[in-house]
Protein backbone atom coordinates (compact mmCIF):
# COMPACT_ATOMS: atom_id res chain seq x y z
CA UNK A 1 0.00 0.00 0.00
CA UNK A 2 1.04 3.50 -0.92
CA UNK A 3 2.94 5.23 2.21
CA UNK A 4 2.78 8.97 2.13
CA UNK A 5 5.84 10.21 5.01
CA UNK A 6 4.86 14.24 5.21
CA UNK A 7 7.33 16.30 7.23
CA UNK A 8 6.94 19.42 8.46
CA UNK A 9 9.25 21.72 9.71
CA UNK A 10 9.68 25.00 10.88
CA UNK A 11 13.65 26.81 9.60
CA UNK A 12 15.94 28.48 12.35
CA UNK A 13 17.07 31.77 10.93
CA UNK A 14 20.79 31.30 9.49
CA UNK A 15 22.16 28.79 7.76
CA UNK A 16 20.33 29.57 4.67
CA UNK A 17 23.12 28.00 1.67
CA UNK A 18 23.75 25.09 3.70
CA UNK A 19 20.36 24.59 3.83
CA UNK A 20 19.69 24.54 0.73
CA UNK A 21 22.52 22.64 -0.46
CA UNK A 22 21.29 19.98 1.83
CA UNK A 23 17.45 20.37 1.20
CA UNK A 24 18.64 19.99 -2.44
CA UNK A 25 20.72 16.87 -2.23
CA UNK A 26 18.15 15.16 -0.02
CA UNK A 27 15.09 15.84 -3.08
CA UNK A 28 17.79 14.32 -5.51
CA UNK A 29 18.42 10.94 -3.66
CA UNK A 30 15.31 10.65 -2.43
CA UNK A 31 13.96 10.17 -6.02
CA UNK A 32 16.61 7.62 -6.61
CA UNK A 33 15.38 5.79 -4.01
CA UNK A 34 13.74 2.12 -4.76
CA UNK A 35 10.07 2.74 -4.12
CA UNK A 36 9.96 6.40 -4.31
CA UNK A 37 6.84 7.46 -6.16
CA UNK A 38 6.68 11.15 -6.09
CA UNK A 39 7.50 14.34 -3.42
CA UNK A 40 6.03 17.52 -3.62
CA UNK A 41 7.55 20.55 -1.03
CA UNK A 42 6.53 23.70 -0.14
CA UNK A 43 8.11 26.37 2.03
CA UNK A 44 6.45 29.70 2.49
CA UNK A 45 9.79 32.38 2.49
CA UNK A 46 7.69 34.36 5.39
CA UNK A 47 7.06 31.93 7.89
CA UNK A 48 9.48 29.45 7.40
CA UNK A 49 7.24 26.60 7.37
CA UNK A 50 7.96 23.88 5.10
CA UNK A 51 5.88 20.86 3.90
CA UNK A 52 6.82 17.91 2.61
CA UNK A 53 5.25 14.80 1.31
CA UNK A 54 6.61 12.17 -0.31
CA UNK A 55 5.29 8.83 -1.24
CA UNK A 56 6.63 5.23 -1.21
CA UNK A 57 5.25 2.12 -2.82
CA UNK A 58 5.19 0.80 0.77
CA UNK A 59 6.48 0.83 4.73
CA UNK A 60 9.53 -0.95 3.83
CA UNK A 61 10.80 1.33 1.08
CA UNK A 62 9.71 4.32 3.43
CA UNK A 63 11.77 2.87 5.71
CA UNK A 64 14.98 2.07 4.05
CA UNK A 65 14.94 5.84 2.73
CA UNK A 66 14.72 6.87 6.40
CA UNK A 67 17.60 5.02 6.99
CA UNK A 68 20.03 5.86 3.99
CA UNK A 69 23.45 6.95 5.66
CA UNK A 70 23.70 10.47 4.31
CA UNK A 71 19.83 10.44 5.25
CA UNK A 72 20.72 9.94 8.25
CA UNK A 73 23.28 12.34 8.39
CA UNK A 74 20.76 15.11 7.17
CA UNK A 75 18.47 14.27 9.64
CA UNK A 76 21.18 14.46 12.46
CA UNK A 77 21.89 18.26 10.98
CA UNK A 78 18.36 18.96 10.97
CA UNK A 79 17.87 18.49 14.01
CA UNK A 80 20.76 20.12 15.35
CA UNK A 81 21.00 23.22 12.87
CA UNK A 82 17.83 23.97 10.57
CA UNK A 83 15.02 23.02 12.20
CA UNK A 84 13.65 24.75 15.15
CA UNK A 85 10.99 21.86 15.14
CA UNK A 86 9.62 19.40 12.92
CA UNK A 87 7.01 16.58 12.86
CA UNK A 88 7.09 13.39 10.67
CA UNK A 89 3.86 11.51 10.02
CA UNK A 90 3.55 8.69 8.34
CA UNK A 91 0.42 7.60 6.81
CA UNK A 92 -0.94 4.80 4.22
CA UNK A 93 -3.06 6.33 1.26
CA UNK A 94 -6.64 4.96 1.23
CA UNK A 95 -7.30 7.17 -1.48
CA UNK A 96 -6.75 9.87 -4.33
CA UNK A 97 -8.60 12.41 -6.43
CA UNK A 98 -8.46 15.50 -8.20
CA UNK A 99 -8.27 17.31 -11.66
CA UNK A 100 -7.16 17.46 -14.42
CA UNK B 1 -7.22 5.69 13.04
CA UNK B 2 -6.22 9.13 12.45
CA UNK B 3 -6.90 10.21 9.11
CA UNK B 4 -4.39 12.68 7.11
CA UNK B 5 -5.89 14.74 4.32
CA UNK B 6 -3.51 16.10 1.90
CA UNK B 7 -4.35 18.85 -0.20
CA UNK B 8 -2.01 20.15 -2.83
CA UNK B 9 -3.12 22.96 -5.43
CA UNK B 10 -1.41 25.14 -7.91
CA UNK B 11 -3.34 28.67 -7.99
CA UNK B 12 -4.12 29.92 -11.26
CA UNK B 13 -3.56 33.87 -11.52
CA UNK B 14 -6.18 36.23 -10.83
CA UNK B 15 -8.88 36.36 -8.18
CA UNK B 16 -6.32 36.42 -5.30
CA UNK B 17 -8.34 38.62 -2.64
CA UNK B 18 -11.60 36.05 -3.60
CA UNK B 19 -9.82 33.25 -2.84
CA UNK B 20 -7.78 34.42 0.29
CA UNK B 21 -11.74 35.16 1.72
CA UNK B 22 -12.74 32.08 1.10
CA UNK B 23 -9.36 29.81 1.55
CA UNK B 24 -9.91 31.75 5.50
CA UNK B 25 -13.42 30.72 5.55
CA UNK B 26 -12.58 27.30 5.17
CA UNK B 27 -9.69 27.13 7.26
CA UNK B 28 -11.88 28.71 10.52
CA UNK B 29 -14.85 26.28 9.20
CA UNK B 30 -12.67 23.24 8.90
CA UNK B 31 -11.15 23.72 12.41
CA UNK B 32 -15.09 24.05 13.91
CA UNK B 33 -16.22 20.32 12.02
CA UNK B 34 -16.70 17.45 14.68
CA UNK B 35 -13.33 15.08 14.71
CA UNK B 36 -11.00 17.59 13.36
CA UNK B 37 -7.29 17.46 14.94
CA UNK B 38 -5.27 20.22 13.54
CA UNK B 39 -3.86 21.57 10.16
CA UNK B 40 -1.10 22.84 8.08
CA UNK B 41 -0.86 25.10 5.16
CA UNK B 42 2.03 26.33 2.93
CA UNK B 43 1.65 28.31 -0.14
CA UNK B 44 4.44 29.29 -1.92
CA UNK B 45 4.13 32.83 -3.33
CA UNK B 46 6.19 32.05 -5.90
CA UNK B 47 5.29 28.89 -7.70
CA UNK B 48 2.00 29.33 -6.49
CA UNK B 49 1.78 25.52 -5.03
CA UNK B 50 0.39 25.14 -1.98
CA UNK B 51 0.38 22.13 0.48
CA UNK B 52 -2.56 21.62 2.79
CA UNK B 53 -2.97 18.44 5.52
CA UNK B 54 -5.48 18.61 7.90
CA UNK B 55 -6.39 15.56 10.45
CA UNK B 56 -9.70 14.21 11.35
CA UNK B 57 -10.25 11.15 14.24
CA UNK B 58 -11.60 9.34 11.90
CA UNK B 59 -12.43 8.47 8.19
CA UNK B 60 -15.94 9.55 8.92
CA UNK B 61 -14.92 13.00 9.80
CA UNK B 62 -13.22 13.58 6.71
CA UNK B 63 -16.16 13.01 4.69
CA UNK B 64 -18.50 14.43 6.79
CA UNK B 65 -16.01 18.02 6.10
CA UNK B 66 -16.03 16.69 2.31
CA UNK B 67 -19.74 16.83 2.14
CA UNK B 68 -19.59 20.29 4.28
CA UNK B 69 -22.57 22.30 2.54
CA UNK B 70 -20.06 25.65 2.46
CA UNK B 71 -17.09 23.59 1.54
CA UNK B 72 -18.87 21.71 -1.53
CA UNK B 73 -19.45 25.52 -2.75
CA UNK B 74 -16.05 26.23 -2.23
CA UNK B 75 -14.93 23.08 -3.81
CA UNK B 76 -16.83 23.87 -6.80
CA UNK B 77 -15.43 27.55 -6.86
CA UNK B 78 -12.27 26.25 -6.26
CA UNK B 79 -12.38 23.61 -9.64
CA UNK B 80 -13.81 26.49 -11.51
CA UNK B 81 -11.60 29.49 -11.02
CA UNK B 82 -9.13 29.27 -8.47
CA UNK B 83 -7.18 26.04 -9.53
CA UNK B 84 -5.12 25.17 -12.23
CA UNK B 85 -4.49 21.52 -10.66
CA UNK B 86 -5.14 20.29 -7.36
CA UNK B 87 -5.14 16.27 -5.91
CA UNK B 88 -6.55 15.06 -2.66
CA UNK B 89 -5.12 12.19 -1.19
CA UNK B 90 -6.51 10.61 2.20
CA UNK B 91 -4.59 7.99 4.19
CA UNK B 92 -4.46 7.17 7.54
CA UNK B 93 -1.86 7.85 9.81
CA UNK B 94 0.50 4.81 11.57
CA UNK B 95 3.21 6.78 13.39
CA UNK B 96 4.65 10.19 13.91
CA UNK B 97 7.78 11.44 15.52
CA UNK B 98 9.32 14.91 15.73
CA UNK B 99 11.25 17.42 18.15
CA UNK B 100 11.06 19.52 20.37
Amino acid sequence: MTVAVIFVSRRAAGHDVEYAAMADRMDELARQQPGFVEMVSVRDPKTRVGLTVSYFVDEESARAWKQHPEHLVAQSRGAAEFYEEYRVTVAEVTRSYGFP
